[in-house]
């Protein structure tokens, strides 16, 4: 039952803590609501009662408030004042990885047992989006939208907005050591977009085949396959993967790679291999595209360049925004040899397939303003912050559960004993937990040596995060 | 030669009509520049200054400037002030069409005798991106962005975001007489997109061939043809396109129509070819494809409602803000039957292409509020004026040229007598005019049986305008 401010207010006890006061007034909600003293659906005192009940500024309280909204805690609908969330529903409702998703636990009510419907989410692929700096963008948004000259309007060039290419070659050069000029960027939609538009040029030129990693999402491999190519996949070992077999693929005309971070199972490429990858382009007029989905996320010591940087002839860079900002926003980019630039950007011309104008103008703004940098940093410090509790909580837990993976990146792999993986995703769905065997990523024709848990750390909001813990060191052995 | 504000202050002459200040501060700027009394490169006095001058409110003159810089008859600087813009450059860089633009003219300098480069843009399938409502839209999307659930900047429904279909499907019922529920909408990222998406659906479905109207987009039949359809062209009388003929077409399994306002030619599908198309459909369980592409301008009495609601179980609807607001949006929406709503959707939903989540909040918002319903009714007064000069310009210049096509969207045919098409599209090159000849819309197999040019009379920002339509007239018989 929802009590009703009348009985709320009579309970009201909040320990303020700390003296920066909307902080302290938020962590007390928060422990209010965490320990069940606030129940959901409780209708809160206006901001206007508290405030005057705590001694405090309004505006205090109203924005501790908001940002309890925005968390997920709290719900403001008009007329019916501020109210504890509901808590049988997911704080965010949770979004599946683009392929890769566990199979959705059926809806509750038909009458049999079923798994709970997931509450906490440490799927893989999305960031904290809870974090989206929503402020920064709106300004880099206004800027932009006032000093777009009125062309900006129009259908647009197909290599996207020459100020997005300009700011995103200094980035990339900076940040990861890209060879990129702005004429032989084209920003598009996401990376799979950017992957769909370079399988149809490859499949154009008469390439037949694009190797793939061992594992990695499906969703990529159908890609390259609808547009006709084959997706021979490379082997795999502690090394990572084995870029030397490469020699051995008859009629192979480019490798996919997540060189930087392999996804899911994390490591960088080590030096010979990277070495040998780009050797092999040379050699047979191939080429490496690049999946630099994470590349900003490197905690323990430099990012490892782009393998671009070896030879910008032979390998093709995609990045995207939707790790580092949100997907949400449907922005990425390709830095690409000149002649592939050309044909990439006719193909993406073809089906006048572009990325709002504006959008692609605040980026740009969002970027040459440092407030790229400044999230980027802030995210980065968060995302280790929670990389090292899942350690610790592992270690804790579980101590005989190897962590791996996590130099860089939203994401860990925890080793599963031999054979247990479908029972823990099993255990997990029915604690209302959503997360990823690393055999989901597995490609069909490579044997199945590997159990393990993908824990996309990075997913829940910060209010969910402790929660998602718990249920995860509870599946563990 | 600039002059400069001590010269121009002495020569300050405007005279102010009307009682509304702004805008008649505005009309007498541009009567000032357009009849040379202040030159390209004239600085403005400062907003302060004049408004000192004038006897108004410094925000009045202000605000006036940034109309008249948003509509490239001034420009402002930093530090440089508010100047008189370069008439010699085009005020709008000359966007193509998406596939029919005339051959490009080549670059001035190498020695010969070539066509001026285009400074008057008549081409047809672009508003007036001058008149983009900036202030309106920002706002909109501020109060999106705020709004927002975190849950937005994720991957998202390949359908769209609900509060954007649940907006439109609104707007669509009540504007377009569209049979429309949010389940049944999908948003797009431009009707291109939407076309090849239905496109692979149907070719999966097993349809051979989608009938097209014997004038249209290259671009459009390009992309049915790539998805692996054959596109067998419908005849064309005076009455529009004969789409009684689709009876007598083998294995064709849609058509694609521009049903309230052919594309090029102008004119309404007449009732009986309305209910002929729908019977077809019904009869063949065949699918019409709706390219309601500039519906809400209608000028001369109540819109044509769309097709669609005669049976939106067999029309697909394809909508856009490409020509009602602008294309650099990359917005458009689909309203399908049932099954193929959830066909399309899976199908974009397999190449993850979504438009910015934050856009379709800001356009969502932008209808609920109204801001939509203004901006296009402003538009359609002012695209009316410039239809209503265009005819009476060529009704005094070339009285025996006939003007079609004009009681709807953005752009009329000028029929032109036999055989001269090509010639005159020559002498507008020469003349620095961009615009279209009827026969680069025909389609192949199509004979050739009219001439005349494609007048895209919205395309020019107003301080272009009657330079554009002075060029065309130039070269009309």
């Amino acid at each position: 039952m929802a009590s009703d401010w009348a009985t709320f207010g009579a309970d009201l006890h909040l320990e303020l803590r700390g003296t920066r006061l909307r902080a302290g007034l938020m962590d007390a909600l928060r422990e209010a609501v965490r320990s069940g003293r606030l129940e959901a659906g409780t209708r809160l005192p206006s901001s206007r009662s508290l405030a005057a009940d705590l001694g405090m500024a309004r505006n205090t309280v109203a924005d501790a408030y908001a940002e309890l909204v925005a968390e997920g805690w709290l719900t403001a609908r008009q007329g019916s004042g501020t109210r504890v969330a509901r808590r049988t529903a997911p704080r965010t409702p949770v979004p599946s990885a683009p392929s890769s998703a566990p199979p959705s636990p059926p809806s509750a009510g038909t009458g049999r047992r079923r798994p709970a419907a997931p509450v906490h989410n440490l799927n893989s692929g999305t960031p904290d989006l809870a974090s989206f700096p929503r402020a920064d963008w709106l300004k880099a948004y206004r800027r932009a939208l006032t000093d777009a000259p009125n062309e900006a309007f129009g259908y647009g060039d197909p290599h996207g907005r020459t100020e997005l290419r300009t700011a995103l070659a200094e980035y990339l050069a900076r940040a990861r050591g890209v060879h990129a000029r702005p004429e032989r960027i084209v920003i598009c939609a996401g990376f799979v977009h950017g992957l769909m538009l370079i399988g149809q040029v490859l499949r154009a030129r008469g390439v037949r085949d694009v190797a793939v990693e061992s594992y990695g999402l499906d969703l990529h491999d159908g890609l390259l396959r609808r547009a006709g190519l084959g997706t021979p996949a490379l082997g795999f070992d502690e090394r990572g993967t084995r870029t030397e077999e490469l020699a051995g693929l008859e009629g192979c005309g480019a490798v996919l790679m997540t060189a930087a971070h392999q996804y899911p199972l994390g490591g960088a490429l080590p030096p010979d291999r990277r070495a040998a990858v780009v050797d092999w382009a040379r050699a047979s007029g191939g080429f490496v595209l690049e999946d630099d989905y994470d590349g900003e996320f490197r905690y323990d010591r430099q990012p490892v360049g782009a393998l671009q940087g070896l030879d910008p002839e032979r390998v093709v860079y995609l990045g995207t925004a939707s790790k580092s900002l949100a997907p949400g926003l449907r922005l990425a980019w390709m830095v690409l040899p000149r002649d592939l630039a050309v044909e990439v950007a006719e193909a993406k011309g073809a089906v006048d397939w572009s990325s709002s104008a504006p959008d692609q103008l605040a980026f740009a703004e969002f970027l040459r303003s440092g407030a790229y940098d400044r999230h980027v940093r802030a995210m980065r410090l968060r995302y280790r912050r929670r990389r090292d509790q899942l350690v610790a909580a592992v270690a804790a837990h579980s101590p005989e559960t190897r962590v791996s993976g996590i130099a860089a990146g939203l994401h860990a792999v925890l080793a599963l004993p031999p054979g247990t993986e479908q029972a823990t995703l099993r255990a997990a769905a029915w604690r209302g937990l959503a997360v990823q065997g690393v055999n989901q990523f597995r490609r069909p024709t490579v044997p199945p040596t590997l159990d393990g848990l993908v824990v996309g750390y990075a997913t829940p909001p910060d209010s969910g995060w402790q929660g998602a813990l718990g249920a995860l060191c509870g599946v563990l052995p």
